[in-house]
Order: structure tokens, then C-alpha cells, then sequence
């Protein structure tokens, strides 16, 4: 399409649209429902979106718009103003509008919101005039000043609460509902001469000047630094672009009879059916969301549940409240999904503003998938695709110990679920810093805002003392999986003195304090913490994934306690056991010294002979665990080095344990030194060094599993992985080594052992001679780890330094090390995985890297049919729901 | 072929035989061309050949023979019986066989012959009376109980010498022709008892014992310390085996009508198309080569320019020697190649035992291959495939000045060309050991074996006292291409003093002397030397091989020497400029450093700025210098900290200069440290995070450009090359800058610069996505260095560890940084080729790792169809006959 037949602005209004559901990437979740609620003849304001096309070809075109954008927009306002019968600018009978960002996924950083825009010096009269209601008028007029001064004009927030405080004092005034039209006129030429010091030039009177400036601001707001983290942080593609969307104001805040409100059509903290929504009388929608007063609930129940005094939506209007909830069910079963919706009543006028799916926590994801598909709504692949695989992190998250003592603080909203507990801290650039430096945090707050993503990520938990269910920080904190208590009223900060005053006692920065983002509690010092209960619709929905999956899901375990935890998660097999951490332990690390330190063959084989019984122990417990299951263990892989000591002190200390000079341990380090560690001397090449090592480490392996297979008739089937193999011959001289091993061990102890000689494919060149590795390697173990660090040819121990500026100058879309990058290393692999099954037709290939437990990784390993994933035990549900999620959408697609 | 029905001995004799000269790989050289001799009826002794698919199935079966093998030498055996007219082990007239090994190329370092095997107490006596030489028969029963005594049952050389020497002491002996038969016999029951003494077993007396103990020693031999390292050093695998041949003894030691002798049909130390070799007059054919007689010229001619007295073949046997001569040309003219040949003269008859295409100095084979062209023989191509590119290296090597001081302590013979000095050493280990913490050393021995190949290959020259043109160390130094001087018997060597005496001086170990290879001359001290000057037959070969070529062949160059250098050996342009050293130069580290402990880009610029005008200065002389060639220019490329000083007073002395604190050196040293550089923050890399020193460096080219461009109307094409390019966003990004500077340079200079903007391929992940970046990416350069690195994990650095173990082991057939591994990474570069292509049709695409003066490389570079090669200077003319053998070899196979 040229750029002058380019449908830049998408009009909706009076029961009809240019846009559908369908069209969320062209116009923003928010546009695009929009559209959708319009054609589905809800009221819906009249208004248009603009596309975000618009946004990247601006930023494409070097920050200039499209030529067609203006003519467009100016016949889309034209037709508001039809539908409304308002003009815009008219001084008589003002349409006002709104202007909103709107993404393709709903994006905190962004510029959201600006209300009221189209008000000036005039107009305001107009409105006063139309609406019979002047303090109505003026109180928009200042609000629409304050908004815009703020979010377009980059004016400070408390420049302008400064001035309505001073002057709420100096009045005697508590509320702002005890100022007056006058008042409120004053206060707008105060906001106005605060505009005009702090930003060099008058608020802007031409209502078309306001609407290009708020569609400038949002665009731009798209590459702000905030969106930008969020973006990193949500794996976002920078490439996506905005939508804004301008439609006719509704007022909230014309009396009594007005409201505003959100709510959900299931609960999103915990997924029961019911209705849940709060609104605020005679309010504009920001209100509820900014947390500034906390707001009523929509239902009766809802309210009795809360024990709040504060008359329901249901009983204060409750013909609005029944036409709401028929939108609300026709809302849910047109998107067969919970919506999360804003409305607006003026003057007993119901408008709806908004639906989209809503947020949830996990467990109500599960919840709603799971009833969602017993209720016929959805087919039980949909449920498991609704939930998000990397959120079931939350729920295995550890929860309060119910027999704990606690020493409850102060109890606020539940706002997202689960235990936390760290150090006090005020601000956001001081979470991050102190995490940086390894504390855990807690991050608490009066409210929150866009400015403090970065804070939030960086603690355990937040804590505010305003704001409801659905305030920023309810809502940040539930979509990052962290836990948050919200609105705790009762505990007073004071961010100069750096402490916060609850239960008559003062919590200092620094001091512990735990939340449980479950009941809402805040609690003094650290409370001992549970494993969660996994829920029964949880091993529900798991049950239908297993159903569905095609991969084998194994995990990373070096530990019987890990192992122990992984099989509870439902791992079906050891996918990696590294060695080289059962070295470190205190009562072998000396024998490991000193086979390093040894002259020769002899020396290193009789300082190995210790550690065979210790190896053996191991291996023999793991096989236990594992029973009947596959095992895949790796041979020693660091270098050397990593196992001595490096301060002179610790030299000595080794030296005088083991007898020697402190001079053999100098030079052996010396000697082992490496400039690139990470393509040092390790792996399969310090078993073609040492062969003694990888012989002794396959003699504790098949001894161990002799020794389960006599205790317990269920015989493991090992499986020896060789790392780090670049060449076949490197694998073969090895391997027979290996082969040698398990045939003596045989003989000796008279019985057949099952395993498999495999290789770790982490290696280019590996990949990329898979064929002639697979002639040897009866298994590919896919080391994505390494694989990513030659591939890039990145340290990952020093890729800090760059690729968090990568990922935020867009050069790279999400780090390599988190998500596998298909493009690439997924390239790499996907030679290997066709040339290793050219040579060993029904070779099994699995990944073992830390991508195992990556959902968009998993997808990956699944498309280019790999036969399992590793992950950590933790994260072995995770893969398991992944795994599934990318065999249905693999059918869907076929 | 099953194993039942392989034929594993191949008889020749009697002019006729079972093999040809092109069954070199079943039959060995030797073998193959004594069959060859056979076929063209030309005498040889009759034998047979054991293959070295015997060999190969020896090792591949646990060291054990294929059943067959014995019934089929049991065979052979009788055919030579039956036409020698004697037998094996008879006491009467008892055939005698010699047992020499055979590879496909000959090879130093295994078990060389056995001669006049199957003598024992009780065939020598039948040889005494069916020669009617009882002192021959008893001499030769003794050489074969010392050589099978050394070669076959390890017992040490000088045993048996030190026996020898006590017995002619105590006689008052001077010369082994003293002795008479008796004393010979003395000799053998000492020889024996010795044998016994040190082996615990007698002396084998059953003939079929003694050769299959030969037969095992050859095979054995093939898997030693001494023939591993020579295949490593000269790259042949190990699975190639090798050949055994017995052959009926002849006898060039029965008398003054027998001799022996080696001959080249041409000089193999200048190519001059004459007769060139040497004999002796009753001596076994081991005599000639072990350097223990020196020998006498075959021609008048050549007894004359050596100005010797002793009498020559021409003249004391001149019927054999016209024989001879015949022989010669019928074996030159037939193979169409220098030959290299032994012969036997037993009482007047002669017998050829070798031809081989003979060694020789490069300049040699240019030489005859340029002749043999001119002669019509052979064709240009097949000169140019004549001679060996790597061999070039030699003739680039400096030779004496002329005009310098000569302190000459003595003359030897010219044995191998080029001049060499270093550090005088008496042994190999030294050598090596010294070679290995940087010193230049030059080995003094009194004669080499094969033992000494470590120590001639760690040599910059050797010096013998003993021997002749053709002896061990004159033979394998010319191979090497390492300058000797052999048989220089002024010298006398005292080992146990270390020291040598000549001239009535004393050079002691580690004193410093200079050899002329080409002269023969032994100098005091470090004599100057100049750049050899090439011959005109060495520019009409590379004229003929520039015909042929495909590849164009750049320099890599850093400085104008470099680069006017590599103009002079006929390089096309610069494929690699690294500018990192620019900055390492004492005038503008220090500007380097400010940049770098610089707090933010304006200070940063600041510093780039002083450094400007010196970049554009370095670019100019090298554009000046290239006139109207490409240039390719590397961005900056090591991480920032190899630029900061590490040691404490160091850093002082850079905070003083300065003018900071050296805590701020200090820090900044902290911060840049990285675990794995060659993993690090570098290549692009720096250029995302530092746009501003591309940008330095972009400008400095371009200005470069214009200035030339306007003073020689000659103007460059640079070509900006971005190196470590995982991603084509990193390329885009620093492209756009880098058009953005080239832009704003015209518009200021008015002028329009030609460049190209292009990447270094030298990361897996660059190599498989090669059809994006080409997108961008207006050339490609392979780094093959680097990709080496990342496609194997192996860091260059620390690889030494253990790269020598995997050629040893044979993992690595050879060292994959210096000829490119075709299976691995030419796999990554095919692929990036064809990705390369498929986006970007004529896309330029060269390499430039050290690979590109490897021949083997650049025939990889020609066939997977890139453009060019760079490489150093003096690798230049190497690149250009390897890329013209490529092309021919290509085009015969196509």
C-alpha cells in the first residue's frame, strides 16, 4: 500500500465502526475493542482511532506524520461532532474529547490518559452553560490543565497539588468538593501561571493545538525511557508502535447521578465467578485507578464480603447496575474470556469506555480457564492456552506458614497474591540499587506510578498505603507476579524521615517487614514461610496439557533435594545432573586439589580413587529417586582451575592440607590460568587430558546403578553425556573409554547394564557436523547456554556490561540467555536436529540449557521436534504447559 | 572387499610387478615406484611389497595381522627365491632381503631398513663361501646384528659403536676397513653378548623370526613418538599407514668394483638441470644417507666445482656410469619430474633400489618447473602445480647482506638455503625448550636423526659437523625449509663441554652465530641480512599462476612498510587494516586512555578529537600507497581495557599524565575487566555503546579519502568494515552513522566518495543469518581467526594447552587456526556464502584470518567461491600460486 491510499484513522461511534476485535495489531487492544463494542451495539462514546501505523511510520520518517494523517483526522472529529451534536472549539456547546494511548497489549510507562481536552478560556463558559452546571465546568477545565500540563506539557504533578493544597488551606478547606466554582476559577489561574513560569509559554487555547499535542505526547510517550523498561521487561517489540485513540468525553463527575467505575467479570484475584468492580460517585475514571479516594463496590455481596459501609452500585442505581451486568455477561461470552471493563454513567447514562481481557493472578487464571472449559464456554486445548505458562512461577512461590507467629502491622487489600518479605525501602531507585547489591527489598509506597516499574521489579513485594484492587501498583504487581498489599490506610509514611509509623510503632528503612499479598496482611520482621498447595484445578488444567504435549519434560537437578522436588512437579527424568558441583562439597573438594596438584597418571588416579566411593553415593541416591526414569549425567566440565584456590591465604591453607609446598599450588594455578575461561580447557577436553577422571566418574555411575538395580529391582537407565564436543573424534576416544568402563563393571559384578554414551551439542561446530557426532552419540543434550555464548560470541558473565543497552536501543528484542533466539542459535540447532537425524534416524534430542524452562523456548524445541526439555524443578510445570501450548497451536496451524 | 579375499602382498621383479607407480596409497612411494623401475624394466632387485592397508588393518584390529597375510609372504619369499636363484635361510647360498619401510610420502621418524637379513651363525658362513668374501660375509652378518639389534629390538646405536670403538682401540685400529674377517667375527659374539645383556634373549638365528620382527618394527614404528610428531608437523593423518618392502639384497660393499650411491637427475638445491649426486665405493647405501663417509660426486663435473680429489663414478666405473646416466633420464623423462634415486653397483652390475620425485629448495622447484615448462615436458599449469605454495615462505626469508662483516669460524656444505642466527644449542630438547621462552636458536649437532626433528623444526637453522647434501639433517632442513649447513668437519663438538672449537675459537652454548644455508659459511655473531631478491623464474611462474587464478589476493596491512611490502609481492588491496594498533602508538595511547577513563561522550569526544588527525594521517599514507586499490578498514576492535595499563605504577604514571586521581584509573581498570575479553565488550559492540569513536573513525577514512583523492587524482574506495557483527540491527545501527559522517564529509569537502560499508562474518550466529546481514552488509570479510574461536569454543590463547595433545592423539588432524578446519568452520562459512548470495546477488566476499597465505585455506576460499584472500605481506605470493592451483586443479576436476 502506498503511503497515500494509507487508512491512517479508524472511526467507531452510534453502533457502527470501521475497526473489529480482529484488528488489535492496526489499533491497540483499546481501539480495537472499541470498535468491537460499538459494532456489538453497546454504548460506547463516539470517537476514532489512530492507527499504530502512524507510530512507526513517525518514527520511520524521522518524527514527521504521514501527509494524509491531519485530513483524516480533522473529517473523524467532524463526525463526533455529528453524532454528539457538539462541535469542537465551540464556545456555545463544547465537545470535549479524551485522548488515550492504546498498544497492542496493555503497556504502564505509556502517556495514558488526557480527559477533558477541548476546554479553553471560552468554552469552559460554554460548557458551564450547556451543562447548567458551573462548577462542573471549571472543576474539568482545571482538571484538564493539571492532566495535560502534566502528561503533555511535562509539568511536575506537585506543581499543581501544591497549589490546590495551599489554597485548600489557606481556605479552610478539607475536601475538594468544598471548593466552589470560583474557587476552582482561581485555582485555574494559578495552574495557568504555574504553566506559563515553569514551561515559557501560555497553556494552549486552540483546541486543535491541545488535540495535536496530546496525540504528539502519546506518540512520543512511546519512547520514553519508562515505556522502554517495560517493554525490556515484557519482551515487547519496539517495532509494535502505538495506537491513540480521541473520543467524545462522558462525565463521571456531573453529580450524584453520575459514576465511574471498573470492574471484572470474574474475581482476578482468585478467579470465582462472580462479578467484581469498584466505581466512585461523581468521579472521572482516573480517580479510580490513581488510588486518590478509595472507591465502593459494584455488588452487594461484593460489599458485605468487604464489610464496607459504602452503598453498593446494585443499591444506589439499580436499573444502570442491571443494564451494566447484561453488558457485562454479553461482553464475557462474545470474547469468551473475563473483561476488565471502565464505564461511566452521566447523569444516568450508561457509556462503556473500555473492555479487554482482564489481568488475573495465576491461580484465578487457572480458575477461570479451568471453569471456563467445564461450563462449555471454551474446549479444554483453549483453557490451556489461557494461561501463561511463565506466570505458574507465582504459584510455587512459598506462602506464610499458617502456625508462624505473625506480628501484623497493618492489614491492607490483598492486591496480588503470595509472601514477601525483605527491607524497608522508599524509593524505587533505591530497590534497585539495593537489589543490585543482593538485598531483598519491599518496596512501600503512598501510591505508585509509571515512574516506579523499575522499583517494583526490582523488589520481593509492594506495599501502599492508597489506592484500591485495581490501582497502578494492584495492577503492575499482579501482571509481574509479584506480591502486593495496596491501600493500607493505616500506616502512615513519611518519605523525608524515611520510616513509616503503623500500629503506633516505626518501621525504619532497612527494617524487615513480610506481606502476604494473599490476606493483605503487613507484618513486622521475616514470618517463616510454606510450599504452596497446588490447587486441584491446577493439576486439572496440567492433566489436559499433559494430555496434549508431545515433549518429554526432564529436569536440571545435581541435588536429591532437587531432584525430590522436581519429580513432585511432575519431571519425567533427569535431563542434566552436573557433576562438577558434587566436587565443591567440603569432604571432597581436597581430593579434587589434590588430583589437580598431582605430577602424573598414578598420583591423579589414587586421588580420584577417594572421590569414587563419595560419586557413587551420589549417583546411587539420584538413580533411587528417579526410579525407572532416565538419567542423564554429565561429565566434569569447568576447568580445573575453578577448583583451586586463588588468595594467597587459601593457597596456604590447601598446601598445608595437602602436604605440599605452597609453591606446587602457585605455579598449578599459574599453570592453569586462563585468559577465556569460558573456551578454555574444560569439558570433553579434560577428559582427553585426564582420562582417568571421565574413567572414574563412569565407574561411579555404573556402579550406582548396579548397586539400585540389586536394592530395588527397578534398574536406572543411565545416560553419560560427554560436554563440549566439537569433533567426533574427540566423542570416540572418550566414548570408548566410557564403553571399556561399563564392560568391566559388568564382569565384575555379573549383571548387564542399560545405559547410553550422548554428547552435549553446544558448539557450532558441533551443530554443524552433527552428522558425523551422531554416528557416534546414541543422544544430542542441546547446551543452549554455551551454544548462545559462541553463536553471539558473548561472555555471558560480562555480557552485563552491553546487552541490557542492546535490548533497550532495540537491537536486540529480548536477552538471548532468558529466551532462546530462534533466529540464530534456533538456526544452529535446527541444522543439527536435521543432519544428527539424517545419521541416527530416531535419535532423541533434548535441551538442557536454561531455556528449558522458557515458554517461547519450549515453543521452539517443540516446532523443530526435539524429543524432551530440562529445565529447573521449579520451572518444570512450566515447561510442561508450554510444551502442551505449542503442541495445540502446532494443530491448530496445521 | 572381504578380508578373505584381499591381496596383501604385491611382488615386483625380473621386469615385471603386481603394482604401478599410481598405487602409491595401497603400495607406499617406494613401493609403488620399485614396481614401477620393474615394469619398465630397468634392474631392481626382485621383492614384494606388504600394503599399507596391512597396516591400517594391523591397528584397526588390536594389533593383530589379517590371517592371510603369512601364506602370502610365504609366497613372495619363494618368488624372489626362484628368481635370484638362492634361498631364504639356506646355509649354502642364502638369500638376503632387505625390510624398508614405505609410506605414501616419505617420512622421517619411523623405522627406516634393515639390511642383509636373514643372516645368522650359520648363512653367514654360506655367504662367505658363495661370495668368496669371508670378511664381507662376517662385516655384513655384524652391520645387520647392530641394525636389526637398533631399529628392530630398541637396543641403543652406541652399544654396539662403543664395542666397536674399545676393539679397534685396543688393536690399534684406525678405519673399519681395518678389520679383518676375524676380527669381524670377534665383533659378532661381542655384539651378540651385548644383545643378549641388555635384551634377555638371544639374538633371533631363524630367518622367518628376523623379518617378521623387521616386519612388526615397521608397523610399529609407524605409531611412534618420532612419527607422530613428523605427521603433525607435516599434516598426514595417521590412518594413511604405511607400507612394508622386502627386496633381495644387493650388495654395494663387496669390494672396490661395488658401490652405492644417491643421485638427483637435477641440482635439488638450485634446479641447475644437472646430474647431481653421490657415492660410495664398497659401502652399504645406509653409509651415503647416515653421514658417516663423505662421499664423492658422481659427475667430473661436479667433482670439479666441489674442487675434491677423490675420483668420480664418471671416471672410476665409466660403463656403469653411463648406465646410470641412462637410467636417470629414462626415470626423468617418464615420471616428468626431478627424481631423487638409490642405487647398487654389486661387482660391477648395477641395481636401482628407489626413484622418487626428489626434494628440493623452493627455488629449485621453481626453477625446474619452470624449465621443464619451457622444455615442452610438462605444461605451465602443470609448473605452477609444481611447486609447493607454503614452500614460498623460504625464499622471502632475508638472506646475507653482502656488504656486512663476515666473521666465518668455518664452511660446511650449502645444504639447505637462506640465512639463520641464533643462540648456538647442542641438543633438540633444548632447542625446543628455548624456542618455546622466545629465544632464537641455531642446533649444533655432529650429525642429526630422526630424533632431532623436534629440535630442527624449533631451530631457526642447523649446523652440522658431519654428512653430506644428502644426509638427515640436509634433507629434512630443506623440507622445512629451514636454513642448514651439514658436514662442516672443521668444528669439532664436545657435548659433555658444550661448547664447539673452530677456527681455533670457541663458541660455547648461547653464544651467538649466524649460517649461511646457501654459502655453507659458519659466522661469528649476528650477521645483517637483506631482503632476498626473487628470480626471474620465480616471476614467470607467478605470472603463469596469476593467469589462472580466480581469487584476487589482498594484504592484510596495519602500517605504510606493511603495506608497501605486500604491494611489492603483488598483493591487490587491503583486506584487513586493524586501526587498534594506530592507537597504541606513544603519541596517542595517552589521548586513547582519556577517552576511555572519559565520564560521559563529550569528554569523550573531546579526547576522540586529538586523535583525528593522526587517524586520518595513518589512512592517508596507507590510500597513497594502495592508489586506486581497495582498502578495507576495521573499525576498532579489542575491548577498551588491553588499552589501560594493569600494573600499579603504571596506572600512576597514566593518572599522573592524566591528571586524575589513580583511583579513577584504578576503577575504570576494575570496571573494563572482563572473565572472557574474547567473549567481551567489543567489535561493535563498542561502536553501540560509543558511537562516537565509529564516528572519529569513520571520519578520519572519509577525510583520508578526500585528501588523497585530491592530491594524486587517484582517490580510494574505502571500505568501512564493522567487525563482530552478530545481528544485522547491531549493523544497521553503526551503518547509518557511518553514512550519516560520510555524508556530512562530502558536503563539507564538496567531493562525493565511493565506499562500501561492510561487515567481518566472524560469529556462527553472523554465519547462519548471513541472508539478513547481507541486507545490510555491502561485503562480507571472513574473520576466520575468531570464528575458529567461536565455532570450536576453543580459545587461541589458551588453546596451547591442549591443541597439541589432539593433533598428537589425532583428534585434530592439524591446528585448525592455521589451515582452516573445511568440515567445521568452511561448513559455517558455505552456509553464510549461499545465504550471503541468495540476498545479495555479486555480494564481495573475502577472508581475512591468518588462513588467507594457508594454502589449503585459500583452495577451501576458491572452491566455496569467494572473492578474495588477505593475509600478511609475505604470505602474498604464497596466496597467489595457491589460489592459481585451486583454479587448475578445480577446472581439471570439473
Amino acid at each position: 500500500m502506498t503511503a497515500s491510499d494509507t487508512k491512517w484513522v479508524y472511526r467507531f461511534g452510534d453502533g457502527h465502526a470501521e475497526g473489529t476485535a480482529e484488528m488489535k495489531n492496526l489499533l491497540g487492544g483499546k481501539g480495537a475493542n472499541l470498535a468491537e463494542m460499538s459494532n456489538l451495539g453497546i454504548p460506547v462514546p463516539p470517537g476514532f482511532t489512530i492507527t499504530t501505523q502512524v507510530c512507526t511510520a513517525f518514527y520511520d520518517n524521522g518524527e514527521h506524520y504521514p501527509e494524509e494523517l491531519s485530513s483524516q483526522i480533522d473529517e473523524a472529529i467532524k463526525q463526533i461532532e455529528e453524532i454528539a451534536g457538539m462541535k469542537f472549539g465551540d464556545p456555545e456547546k463544547p465537545l470535549l474529547v479524551s485522548v488515550r494511548s492504546g498498544a497492542r497489549v496493555s503497556m504502564p510507562g505509556m502517556m495514558d490518559t488526557v480527559l477533558n481536552l477541548g476546554l479553553n478560556d471560552e468554552t469552559v463558559k460554554g460548557l458551564a452553560k450547556s451543562s447548567g452546571d458551573e462548577r462542573f465546568a471549571y472543576d474539568s477545565y482545571r482538571r484538564f490543565i493539571q492532566m495535560y500540563g502534566d502528561v503533555v506539557m511535562g509539568l511536575e504533578h506537585h506543581d499543581f497539588e501544591d497549589i490546590l493544597d495551599n489554597y485548600k488551606d489557606d481556605n479552610g478547606y478539607l475536601a475538594d468538593t468544598d471548593l466552589s466554582a470560583d474557587d476552582w476559577k482561581e485555582i485555574i489561574v494559578r495552574f495557568k501561571a504555574s504553566v506559563k513560569e515553569n514551561h515559557d509559554d501560555d497553556f494552549p487555547q486552540d483546541v486543535n493545538d491541545q488535540l495535536w499535542g496530546a496525540i504528539n505526547a502519546v506518540f512520543g510517550s512511546w519512547e520514553s525511557a519508562r515505556a522502554k523498561t517495560y517493554r525490556n521487561l515484557n519482551d515487547i517489540p519496539s517495532g509494535w508502535g502505538t495506537a491513540v485513540n480521541v473520543q467524545a468525553m462522558v462525565f463521571g463527575n456531573m453529580g450524584d447521578s453520575s459514576a465511574t467505575g471498573v470492574a471484572f467479570t470474574r474475581d482476578p484475584a482468585n478467579g470465582v465467578n462472580e462479578l467484581y468492580g469498584e466505581f466512585l460517585v461523581n468521579a472521572q475514571g482516573e480517580d479510580v485507578v490513581a488510588g486518590i479516594r478509595t472507591p465502593q463496590n459494584i455488588t452487594e455481596l461484593a460489599r458485605k464480603q468487604a464489610g464496607s459501609t459504602e452503598p453498593s452500585l446494585e443499591a444506589l442505581m439499580p436499573e444502570t447496575f442491571k443494564e451494566l451486568v447484561g453488558i457485562f455477561d454479553k461482553l464475557e461470552a462474545h470474547y469468551k474470556d473475563m473483561q476488565d471493563m471502565e464505564f461511566t454513567i452521566q447523569d444516568g447514562k450508561l457509556w462503556m469506555l473500555q473492555t479487554r481481557a482482564g489481568k488475573r493472578t495465576t491461580s484465578a487464571a487457572i480458575k477461570i480457564a479451568v471453569d471456563m472449559a467445564n461450563e462449555g464456554l471454551i474446549s479444554q486445548d483453549e483453557a490451556v492456552l489461557r494461561v501463561d505458562p511463565a506466570s505458574l512461577d507465582q504459584l510455587l512461590h512459598p506462602t506464610l506458614d499458617p502456625k508462624a507467629e505473625r506480628d501484623v502491622l497493618a492489614t491492607g487489600l490483598p492486591a496480588s497474591p503470595g509472601a514477601a518479605c525483605g527491607e524497608v525501602v522508599f524509593s524505587s531507585d533505591e530497590a534497585e540499587r539495593l537489589k543490585g547489591a543482593g538485598h531483598e527489598v519491599i518496596l512501600v509506597r503512598v501510591e505508585t506510578s509509571p515512574e516506579d516499574i523499575h522499583g517494583m521489579h526490582a523488589a520481593n513485594g509492594i506495599l501502599t498505603a492508597r489506592g484500591g484492587m485495581t490501582s497502578h501498583a494492584a495492577v503492575v504487581a499482579r501482571g509481574m507476579g509479584k506480591s502486593c498489599v495496596s491501600g493500607a490506610g493505616d500506616i502512615k509514611i513519611d518519605y523525608e524521615a524515611e520510616n513509616f509509623v503503623a500500629d503506633g510503632r516505626t518501621i525504619a528503612r532497612g527494617d524487615i517487614i513480610t506481606i502476604d499479598g494473599s490476606s493483605g496482611e503487613v507484618m513486622k520482621g521475616a514470618v517463616a514461610t510454606i510450599k504452596p498447595e497446588l490447587s486441584g484445578d491446577f493439576d486439572t488444567l496440567m492433566k489436559w496439557a499433559d494430555k496434549e504435549r508431545k515433549l518429554r519434560v526432564r529436569t536440571n537437578a545435581d541435588t536429591p533435594n532437587d531432584a525430590r522436588n522436581a519429580v513432585e512437579f511432575g519431571a519425567e527424568g533427569i535431563g542434566l545432573c552436573r557433576t562438577e558441583h558434587m566436587f565443591f562439597e567440603a569432604d571432597r573438594i581436597l581430593a579434587m586439589r589434590e588430583m589437580i596438584i598431582a605430577e602424573d597418571e598414578a598420583a591423579r588416579r589414587e586421588a580420584l580413587a577417594k572421590i569414587l566411593p563419595m560419586q557413587r553415593g551420589d549417583f546411587a541416591e539420584l538413580f533411587e529417586i528417579m526410579a525407572g526414569m532416565p538419567v542423564t549425567i554429565r561429565l566434569l566440565d569447568p576447568p580445573l582451575h575453578e577448583f583451586l584456590p586463588h588468595a594467597e591465604n587459601e593457597m596456604d591453607d590447601v598446601a598445608k592440607s595437602l602436604g605440599v609446598e605452597l609453591s606446587q599450588i602457585k605455579s598449578r594455578v599459574s599453570e592453569l590460568h586462563e585468559f577465556n575461561p569460558m573456551l578454555g580447557h574444560r569439558g570433553v577436553r579434560l577428559a582427553v587430558t585426564y582420562p582417568e577422571i571421565a574413567e572414574m566418574q563412569a565407574r561411579a555411575i555404573f556402579e550406582a546403578a548396579v548397586e539400585v538395580g540389586k536394592k530395588t529391582g527397578n534398574p536406572p537407565i543411565p545416560e553419560v553425556m560427554v560436554p563440549l564436543v566439537a569433533k567426533k573424534a574427540e566423542l570416540d576416544m572418550i566414548a570408548e573409554r566410557i564403553i571399556a568402563v561399563a564392560n568391566e563393571v559388568m564382569e565384575e559384578s555379573g549383571t548387564t547394564i542399560e545405559y547410553q554414551v550422548g554428547t552435549m551439542i553446544e558448539l557450532p561446530r558441533a551443530c554443524v557436523t552433527a552428522d558425523k557426532i551422531a554416528e557416534r552419540a546414541e543422544f544430542f543434550s542441546f547446551g543452549t547456554n554455551d551454544l548462545t555464548q559462541t553463536a553471539f560470541g558473548i561472555s555471558r558473565d560480562d555480557a552485563s556490561r552491553f546487552i541490557g543497552e542492546y535490548t533497550i536501543k532495540g537491537i536486540l528484542e529480548v536477552d538471548p540467555f532468558v529466551s532462546l533466539d530462534v533466529e540464530g542459535v534456533g538456526e544452529l540447532i535446527k541444522i543439527a536436529v536435521e543432519k544428527g537425524r539424517n545419521a541416527r534416524k530416531d535419535m532423541k534430542m533434548g535441551i538442557c540449557g536454561e531455556h528449558g524452562g522458557d515458554p517461547a523456548s519450549v515453543t521452539f524445541c517443540h516446532n523443530v521436534g526435539l524429543n524432551y526439555v530440562s529445565c529447573s524443578p521449579f520451572r518444570v510445570p512450566i515447561a510442561r504447559l508450554a510444551a502442551a501450548q505449542a503442541a495445540i497451536l502446532a494443530n491448530k496451524n496445521s
